[in-house]
């Protein structure tokens, strides 16, 4: 088992700060400081501190960090790209890893679409991603990922919305005679949490150095 | 088993045509006239008419049918509405069959799609085909025959093109908490020849009237 | 609007006695009555009672009915065959409906399910099933209520264990040229808890009857 | 595009067979030598052969081979490992390329497996093929195939048969919160004369080996 961690969490009372916190209780870590809407409370300095808020309160995790001098796990989406250039520039001295999405399946889905594409290149390729009826975006975030890998094609991806859906994405590679399919379905939040938690395991044994989700869990 | 139909088929080279001439065949029924590009071939008086061919051949049709004045399958696909009508007016006389689609599955998931949409009718809806990559059109005409069930709703139905897949299409019918979905997916071009059957032995014991496949699948 | 109910709740504080709360809250219901494991709390006598709880239960359930003389939903699930023909004998005075799953999506699959054996009889039929890897019963009760709708063919329903999936069900029919299939999956407990506040404002109008979930949805 | 060969056939006229001319003939090949069970045909020495027959011919395969001193690529399906060991040895100083599956989308998959595999160990992991219903042995070859990749966890590979599908393959990893699938579905026999014709490419440029179609796709 790794070693306990005492972390600190910015965005705790959130929807994913929960989560990250039941994860990181069951694997013996420790919360030792907390930042949302209700304050700032701390039991004693943080080992490792993990961002899981909005863009908006970015400036006062970059604080948050350089007081306690530790590694930085930022998981917040809709990051503008000054921030994350600040984040690499972090990373010159200290650990930091930030991804948009820490789902470990979606990390091997992206690899395994590398894999297909690189030998499947003139097949025919599409994307569908499935998502509940509230979201209004599209495609998703994800499927634009996907997208990103097959680009030398011309790809569209194609949104079904759907219920309350978690998250479905699918890959088809068509040749004549044959089609495979590569699907990611989410069921549950807590997949955030894990992956996030690898992340800080990884991180905690690092000197320095910027990473995202990909190279904790493919090596780089 | 069916009694032995003595049939003729107008359009009997193309690929429909010469699967339906299998089909007969495996059932006993005698080939004993046909028409297609290389003219005209009668070794007895038909029974019974089936034309697999294109529009432009209609008028022909007509005229074989009222010269052997005999029950009609008609699987020929882009009839105008005149020719269609005539047809109706045909079935006052003599027994008529006309579809554009005579796969039971296609009939069988139309039918469920009702049953479905009737009690679900505040889910979201979405449509998917997948056709091969040389398919122009879409959606496809099947999508648009499930669209119309659901035509309370706006459903645009999507569209993926894939290597040489037959044709698969899909209704998913979403609430929060769960989704339905039916799908269909054409292997051979074999069970069109089987409801090509089917209609004609159902409308070798007519009298007379115009019944679509779904008719003879369902009664009336 | 359905008129506001004054409901109890036996099982309360159980996973889907909460999430009916919820939903009764959210309809503008009114929770007066609610016995479980800390015991009883009654706020004013109710004029329908839930029953979310087990087996073990069934006695004081139905004491508490005979108390309030109210309609009775029953969801608990393992009942025997005595305390079946129990809940029947009671609905020859009061509402009662009863049944081993709430959700529409299931009881609309089974429909669809008749609806497609009676046309498709002599295809091939496969049923399958996905559940988390914490379900120990193969195949799940749903699986045996679909086989026992084709219960003229011998099919043997397939388990896959998979992580946490909430539970995933599908039928296949394949003829020779198309595969026809029927699948639904639950994305959360929620359904249940409509399903029986659907039950609910069904029985609270009725005068006395045995009903199933499938009457709610189907009429009888 | 590659230089035309000048190739033969050792059971031309089976289906397989058949296939593997209609697309060696699109490519500009020549077919120049055929043995079949109408005996003997050749109009010019040929400078590679193909075995598209039984382990019964096997002897004659290599009469033929040694007669021509070509590469030979052998689709025959069942040989005994006496057979393949010859072959190992005849590629000590010709090519030669063996596989029981020339399809790509099969290769590809059985890599996507690999490399999934790698990273999601500790996940659930499930296998389905779904086959016509003429399939006497489950679960079918490739089935084993993907198993053997993922031979550290007990799977027990799911069989449905269903219709006259072609073949579809899917392999299933469950973690908590999220599920990936790779699935493959044929739908033609083409794809497997393109392998064959994709190998022939390959062995005519080499000197000697031996070589399995998997080396062909991936390199070695």
């Amino acid at each position: 088992m790794a070693k306990k961690i005492k972390y600190g969490i910015i965005g705790a009372s959130g929807r994913l700060g929960s989560e990250v916190n039941n994860v990181f209780n069951e694997s013996g870590h420790e919360l030792v400081f907390q930042f949302d809407i209700d304050g700032e409370k701390l039991t004693e300095k943080p080992e490792l501190l993990i961002d899981c808020s909005l863009p908006d309160v970015f400036e006062k995790s970059i604080k948050y960090q350089q007081e306690y001098q530790c590694p930085l796990i930022v998981a917040t989406t809709g990051l503008s790209s000054e921030q994350l250039n600040k984040l690499k520039e972090l990373g010159n001295n200290y650990p930091v890893v930030q991804s948009f999405n820490y789902s470990l399946g979606i990390q091997v889905m992206l690899k395994l679409t590398e894999v297909a594409y690189e030998k499947l290149k003139d097949w025919d390729i599409e994307i569908a991603e499935t998502h509940h009826r509230f979201k209004k975006d599209r495609p998703s975030g994800t499927a634009k990922m996907i997208q990103d890998i097959v680009k030398d094609k011309v790809v569209n991806p194609i949104s079904l919305r759907l219920g309350n859906v978690a998250g479905d994405h699918t890959i088809y590679f068509g040749g004549l005679g044959e089609v495979i399919s590569i699907t990611h379905s989410a069921t549950s939040r807590r997949t955030f949490a894990e992956g996030i938690l690898r992340s800080s395991e990884f991180a905690i044994e690092k000197e320095k150095g910027f990473y995202t989700f990909h190279d904790v869990v493919f090596g780089r």
